[in-house]
């Protein structure tokens, strides 16, 4: 496991892991949330393609790994609490949502009710079925 | 407390809370991150302005109480798991971050170092010794 400097400035919850806002390169556009423990960002790092912590799997999670939809590394930022990563991306397929939607934020509040504001792109079961 | 059901529709935490990713209306920065419970984002959109969920000093936190920089409510959406909210705002005063920089993310990874790439815009002290 890497223990560099840079790593142990990161306040990491008691949990072990830090909440990582993933904005897209050019675009700006939030494309999801997700979280971290240090060995997935030592990797992220590494590899240059962003890995995760699944908390629901309990696993590592290298985005893309069965849609192909990486996640290319262009920046990695700290917040002022050293408590929150923001990291700057290019996302390969140009969807990040496991909806098949570009980004996971599609529902907007319109008068008091959720709504979906963005088109699916591809069905899940052609992105996932892939290498079934 | 409200009841509404768009605010039943998102998946609470164990402790009632929802993760906050707020972005700026025009530019796409994020500012910053937080957290609300139900009565905070309730408050929010009654109000048009953020209110947040302190976890440090576990009470209701309107954004800019203090220094005066509020954050206008533009939109509201949520994430394809109902269990975090993305808010873009108008950032009242052009600073989100308590340091006195336009938002939280000043800090980049560079040759494995945390370097500070943002200047602080109105010193702290300026800024929440306004109403002591």
């Amino acid at each position: 496991m890497t223990t560099d400097a840079w790593l142990q400035d990161i306040k990491w919850s008691g949990d072990g892991l830090v909440p990582v806002i993933v904005q897209e390169a050019g675009s700006g556009q939030v494309l999801m949330f997700a979280w971290m423990n240090r060995e997935a960002l030592a990797l992220s790092q590494d590899e240059g393609y962003a890995v995760f912590w699944s908390r629901s799997r309990k696993k590592l999670w290298r985005k893309g790994e069965e849609s192909g939809h990486r996640q290319k590394l262009v920046e990695i930022r700290l917040d002022c609490d050293a408590d929150v990563l923001l990291i700057t991306v290019q996302q390969i397929g140009g969807i990040a949502c496991h909806t098949g939607r570009h980004h996971c934020f599609y529902r907007q509040l319109q008068g008091g009710k959720w709504v979906e504001v963005e088109s699916v792109l591809k069905a899940p079961e052609l992105i996932y079925g892939q290498k079934l």
